[in-house]
């Protein structure tokens, strides 16, 4: 259904009912569009919240679908699902093209949505900062269906490792590397490390995992740099425990699919490097350069209202406030500041209905966490800074509690519950997507 | 990983220990394929099961995944996990190529593995009958992989739906024409006819689906021909009573993707054909014609060894008993088959070991079921027949039972106690398997 943009189809209705309500129309679905889109369902507000996805996923347990620890499905939510019976929300699966900020109009791969308000809230994506050669060859983990592929990518490694008797190749294929030491990166070498420690060795018996090694590179000198000193060195210490080689001051120079370098030049042997060492927002074309920063993120006001736009705002990850003294660089790049930010919005457009004066943005910390392999974690909360056991506990609830849904809860829960008493992920299933498979 | 043929790297023992015990190649991990290795588990042989996939498949459920009721991996099972621990049984992913009868060697897409004995379990794929046509256009459900591009072109479809104000477009995207009255055909319409009523108004509130249609077209002149008369007519009942429009004594003659023309010459507008007509046994290169019935089945006596070949076997679906009086044209293609035929050949296997004479297959029909929609079922045990809601039951308490493992038993039972206290699958995820994904 590739649609082709023409005058002639421009601004067909889509199905979209005709009233007086004003449309809002918002463009992603990750934690800022979604909070949006609930946040004014019911209220006086034809709501259109457009995705390239049918459903809504919740990154934070990314690794975990990379480490054959949960399926995609349980951490993935239907739009139609998560909007039935709210009649003012109208989710559409589209690609976004274009926005004509002169017309209001917003160019989709199903067509032309015309807007009162627009919403920008598609994100960020991986940052390569240009290396082309680690953008082909590496793998990056910014959307579920990446998180499924480095599983794939990993168990098919291993089946190739067994069809060789060379064992030089078998360790090309076994070992992994993983480059940056934020959250993402932390929590996904720790679920590694258990996998070599508790689950390939009994599917692969034949193999020898004294050579396999599962490295950490971080380029600057700490982990976790978002949190205090005191979890970077706890984190650090937990990943050691898990046999994890953990090299700070160190980034990758390049990959060839085989090979990684690095700054220091000297290289490493491995088949899989999964890039978690940077972001970039998206772009949507139709903006003009003044309307963002240096960095590609969008300028907006405290009301999160583009500067050069009035009736279009951006939030999360592409938002950048422009000012907020406490922030020059621009908030963390984080789900909660995408939350907060979709709150004030939603209530700054309802208090619009009862001419109500609209808020500023205030980013309210409410802390952070991090797991780093079974049993442990850090936790920074606003006055208690915790790590070990009781803080992966807390790790453990907060997402629990996050996810959407109470069937979810309840999957994440067995499998979560299966995976702590048998130390088995059972998922490593490698299911490829083959039209018409005959054999 | 592709493999060149060579002499050079041919019998490369592929991290095979050597030792003297026989070696049993076992080509397939279905519902056969399985069994024997399971049954062989801890013998005195060397055993090595190829499959192309790193997991069994649960054949029986895959219309569940195909209407968003379960995920992949609640009905898909990881071989390695399976023989953890079973150090004589070795799982190889890999395609066969061909076999080497001469020789005794099996030439694979990771090299080739001499055998002692091979045991073809490949069982059967989907059997267009020579339409070009439907082949192209059509969706199988075959594999599990499949049955989950059903779900999406489905999911897709609808979106397209959405995404057009021409009604009769609309409409040929929210068809669905199932092709095939057997229990495969019979369980999709039904779970398709029940998404209907309660699962996608909800989901696409803009759709009319009151012109919707749910068409199963059966070429005999009863649905499910396997079982009594009785159970036809019950079958037909209750998917009349779901809203399915059941077409006896009809097949499906031509479709180009937008057009079913059925044997009537009569034209259904339809954008979704699911073709559950007939299979056809998976074919080897390297076995003579004489070694195969005109049907393309195997021939083997009562033994399962093939006529030809003393120590190739072959199970299941792709096998034909030549010497059963009562059963001329082969055995049922059904899992209870292929499941006592695994073990016969397993239990031969072990009193040779043991000078103990081989016995003879004789098959013992356990009964057979099917579900028709929500709370109701047929089922036919030796001494009797059953339907309604206590059949339902028993299908579902027999196919939890028939699941691999306690953690897919449990959460294949909070989906399917969800999906029954809530009418709602929520699974309809459109997770595409896309490479470096930007926006």
């Amino acid at each position: 259904m590739g649609y082709k943009y023409n005058a002639a189809n421009a601004c067909d209705e889509l199905r979209l009912p005709i009233n007086n309500k004003k449309r809002i129309v918002i463009v992603g679905g990750g934690f800022a569009g979604l909070t949006l889109a609930r946040k004014l369902a019911g209220e006086y507000y034809q709501v259109v919240l457009v995705d390239k996805n049918n459903f809504h996923q919740f990154q934070p347990l990314f690794y975990q679908v990379a480490t054959s620890g949960l399926e995609p499905s349980a951490i993935s939510f239907p739009f139609r699902k998560i909007f039935q019976e709210k009649n003012n929300i109208h989710f559409r699966m589209a690609e976004v093209l274009e926005v004509d900020s002169g017309k209001n109009e917003l160019i989709t791969s199903i067509g032309c949505i015309p807007y009162d308000y627009l919403i920008l809230a598609l994100g960020a994506t991986t940052n390569y900062y240009n290396n082309a050669h680690i953008e082909k060859f590496s793998s990056p983990m910014k959307t579920v269906s990446e998180a499924l592929q480095i599983r794939n990518l990993i168990l098919q490694h291993y089946e190739n490792a067994m069809n060789t008797n060379d064992d030089a190749l078998a360790t090309a294929f076994m070992n992994i590397v993983i480059v940056g030491g934020g959250p993402t990166g932390v929590e996904l070498v720790g679920a590694i490390a258990e996998m070599k420690k508790f689950v390939l060795p009994k599917d692969y018996p034949e193999l020898d995992f004294t050579s396999m090694k599962v490295i950490l590179l971080e380029g600057s000198n700490r982990l976790l740099s978002a949190m205090s000193e005191k979890s970077s060195k706890k984190a650090l210490e937990y990943l050691h425990n898990l046999g994890v080689d953990v090299r700070l001051n160190c980034q990758a120079k390049d990959f060839d699919g085989n090979l990684v370098t690095l700054s220091n030049n000297e290289t490493i042997v491995s088949k899989t490097l999964v890039w978690a060492a940077g972001i970039k927002p998206n772009k949507i074309k139709g903006l003009s350069e003044e309307d963002y920063n240096n960095a590609g993120r969008i300028l907006v006001n405290s009301q999160m209202q583009s500067i050069n736009h009035q009736n279009i705002f951006a939030l999360g990850d592409l938002a950048l406030v422009n000012d907020n003294a406490d922030y020059p660089n621009g908030h963390p790049q984080v789900a909660q500041v995408a939350i907060q930010q979709a709150k004030l919005v939603g209530n700054n457009f309802i208090s619009m209905l009862i001419n109500k004066k609209s808020k500023r943005f205030i980013y309210k910390d409410k802390g952070s966490m991090a797991t780093v392999g079974r049993n442990l974690a850090v936790v920074e909360l606003p006055h208690f800074k915790f790590s070990g056991f009781f803080a992966w506990f807390v790790w453990m609830f907060v997402h629990l509690f996050s996810i959407i849904g109470i069937k979810n809860k309840m999957l994440i829960f067995v499998n979560w519950a299966w995976n702590y008493l048998t130390y088995d992920q059972s998922l490593r299933l490698l299911i490829r997507n083959n039209t018409k498979e005959n054999v």
